[in-house]
């Protein structure tokens, strides 16, 4: 096994592997498709709608921008939604956030079928993850923990992995997801009383706190791996993830980098959604 | 703290608390019911339609009962559940089930609208428990486990919590409620290796495995708060859980007992829910 997981090649792999399904669709006649709804031209959005357009360009997947002005009424990207929603065209679509502020966030997100959502917005994928039920699409930062794991060939059957984090975007779906690969699953927090024990006594610990460098030496023992989703900008322009790098990588077995670990895998998960979305139509 | 965690002065308790809020809305105006909806007659629902009706009189709850007949055609079903999804004075829906073969149960069950789903048979209803948003009512079984804890002062805040079981039923459920309590949660399964040492390690062990007296002694520590969750009838006609209860018993700082444990607070659970949509609603 590779020592640092980068998640490079695994999102190389997952976008090959994206190319391939979406030239067979192409074949049949489908051109999987992906929308994106922005509100506002917030500069970060901006550079993120570009950069998707350029990924779903390099695996055979149309992008669909609708751009609607900051001061747009709410009833305005509703509508918007439903058109995406009833296009059949259309695979996936994915709303951008935050919403300008003042606008129902939560029900404008909810109001995308969950067939398009393979951006996970919708309370009903949270709830497909939930119950293993094909219902929505994963969140894509649990999933490319999985899809890291799993390209190293890291087995998580009857394994103890603790998860440090609770969040709705990463931790308790995390937990599902490895739940539902046989793992059994510790979830750790704030509160948790003795985090480095637990810590320590798991084979694999994936830290989704987001605090900087919040788990140091005392929380890792030799042999393990370590998936870090924290990313954190430092004083000095350089990244940090949760974990203290230069003290859990002489332990762990294996560990991912940040920056170039979990985060660089999750558009190509993200991407790989949106194929499946089209060929689910097909 | 009691050393037999029974559920009978819990389920007294939660009546009492029912009987009184159920008092309060009456006086109010308001007369929470209850809409069972049975289709056929298979002799152990009509016991379980009976004892509800007799546990909601006793804290003012009203039963309305709807019963079709066993050949009834789908399309009747869901026009009874649309009728008591409208009726103003229905609060509570209870659907029981098995429902007789060749019908969509989970078609039908997620008809049940979240705010009137007392008895957590909608997907809305777990992906409320997963969010921790308000959507329909958590499970009574895992509710129920949390009950008596509270009810015996058992802190949970920051407290390693095993749960053994993966079931949607109990055990995500159980795992979901004991975190936004604060604990720490491990959930076990078939797949877990050194399940033994995993649970001597918990503060609280929660079995829920649906397997006959399945945790001996060797899955237990001296001091250990144990909750038993399964329910099985032996062979003489005696009961027992999932826990072999004269190994666990004599190491455990307190144990639920079986039968007279879990089971016998989930109707009260249930009932809670029935007035609670009935506040809500006001």
């Amino acid at each position: 096994m590779d020592h640092i997981l980068s998640g490079i090649p695994v999102a190389k792999a997952l976008q090959e592997e994206n190319a391939r399904i979406a030239a067979g669709l192409r074949e049949r006649g489908i051109v999987p498709a992906l929308a994106i709804l922005q509100v506002g031209s917030r500069p970060d959005a901006m550079r993120y709608a570009q950069m998707l357009q350029k990924k779903s360009a390099e695996c055979g997947i149309d992008v669909k921008l609708t751009e609607l002005a900051q001061d747009a009424p709410q009833a305005a990207v509703c509508a918007a939604l439903e058109m995406l929603n009833r296009d059949p065209a259309v695979h996936g679509i994915l709303l951008m956030r935050p919403l300008p502020e003042g606008m129902d966030e939560e029900g404008l997100r909810n109001r995308i079928r969950p067939e398009k959502d393979v951006d996970s917005a919708t309370d009903a994928s949270l709830a497909g993850v939930f119950t293993s039920k094909p219902l929505g699409f994963a969140p894509a930062t649990p999933q490319a923990v999985l899809e890291i794991l799993r390209y190293y060939g890291i087995p998580l059957r009857g394994k103890k992995v603790v998860v440090v984090g609770r969040s709705l975007v990463v931790g308790r779906p995390l937990a599902m997801l490895l739940l539902a690969q046989d793992a059994t699953v510790t979830i750790c927090h704030s509160k948790t009383e003795n985090l480095p024990q637990l810590t320590r006594e798991a084979d694999i610990v994936v830290a989704a706190l987001a605090k900087p460098e919040a788990l140091g030496a005392d929380c890792f023992r030799k042999g393990q791996i370590v998936v870090d989703v924290g990313i954190h900008r430092r004083g000095d322009g350089s990244f940090c993830g949760d974990v203290a790098f230069s003290e859990a990588e002489p332990l762990a077995q294996a560990i991912t980098p940040v920056p170039g670990g979990v985060g660089s895998v999750t558009t190509a998960v993200m991407l790989r959604h949106v194929v499946q979305a089209a060929e689910n139509k097909e």
